[in-house]
């Protein structure tokens, strides 16, 4: 059975886009990113991925199959479904959630089989920490500060959570650090 | 010369303090922290701190003669001087700085010679960075969620503020992260 990894890539300041939803500034160089041997053994283990709306709509929602990392069962969660179907291919499948976020994980992880789901997108992992539905963070963190924006530490219940750290990874400007949660 | 390094440890969520003034949850082995290499290293390398007046009187002030891990100068930042005088050691002694940030470091620096100053507490950490007074910060990244409480990354001019990594150092649950502050 593969693993609920949550988390995203943080300025020091604890913020994933900044005021405008720019997330620019967090990823400088996308390509490079893709390249590192870190994200490639993410793409490996990742068997389905569960994104809120918001993140599924910040792009071209067609442009997912040439350009997302991860050619795998997509699960958005949402209260609409939207009519206009998304393109979709053999892989990349996406399906709309509307049942809440325990129904969209339980769908991601039969989908993904042994493999993991990761968490995209701030309330998305906020929602999966605070039902308990999460096995692991996944924390990058930028040297940049972006002063304002959207947080990912916020509408947690902090106390309920314990993390332990597993391990640290550093790529370029980035410092990665994937947590386990251990309540 | 030696450079100005500011940086305080820091829950995953980015508090410096719980919102009871509790630091507890970011230090839960002092003995063993100051064993480490890193601290070791700190303490060599460290010819003065520059500290708010708050920090100072966290503890009682004529503790630090014996259990502060910085036997160095300390200049305080406060609008008034106290009556009562700290007791000193010939290493340790206290200064109180009524003239503002720039005048504190400046001090320090004197005092620290070709050894480093650092800085403690999140508003002498926030004056200074804002006063471009800041060589390098050092962050300490502890795996806990406070929920709330003090933060270090508030009221700084965060365009104004360019970081470059320089180092990471993991120590048991602590991951530190060094940056450069460029501009």
């Amino acid at each position: 059975m593969g693993k609920v990894v949550g988390g995203m890539t943080l300025s020091l300041d604890g913020f994933v886009s900044d005021p405008h939803g720019d997330v620019s500034r967090l990823y400088p160089d996308l390509g490079e990113l893709r390249n590192t041997e870190m994200l490639q053994e993410e793409i490996r283990t990742t068997g389905a991925v569960v994104m809120g709306r918001n993140s599924y709509y910040m792009g071209d929602p067609d442009s997912y199959l040439d350009d997302y990392e991860f050619q795998v069962p997509i699960f958005v969660l949402t209260h609409h479904v939207p009519e206009k179907k998304p393109k979709q291919t053999k892989t990349l499948t996406v399906t709309f959630v509307t049942e809440g976020v325990a129904r969209a994980v339980a769908e991601a992880k039969a989908a993904a089989g042994d493999k993991n789901v990761i968490l995209i997108g701030a309330s998305t992992n906020q929602q999966c920490i605070n039902a308990g539905l999460c096995d692991e963070l996944h924390i990058g963190i930028m040297p940049v500060l972006l002063g304002d924006g959207l947080r990912l530490f916020e509408h947690i219940d902090a106390a309920r959570l314990a993390l332990e750290k597993i391990r640290v990874f550093e790529s370029g400007a980035r410092t990665d650090i994937w947590f386990r949660v251990v309540r």
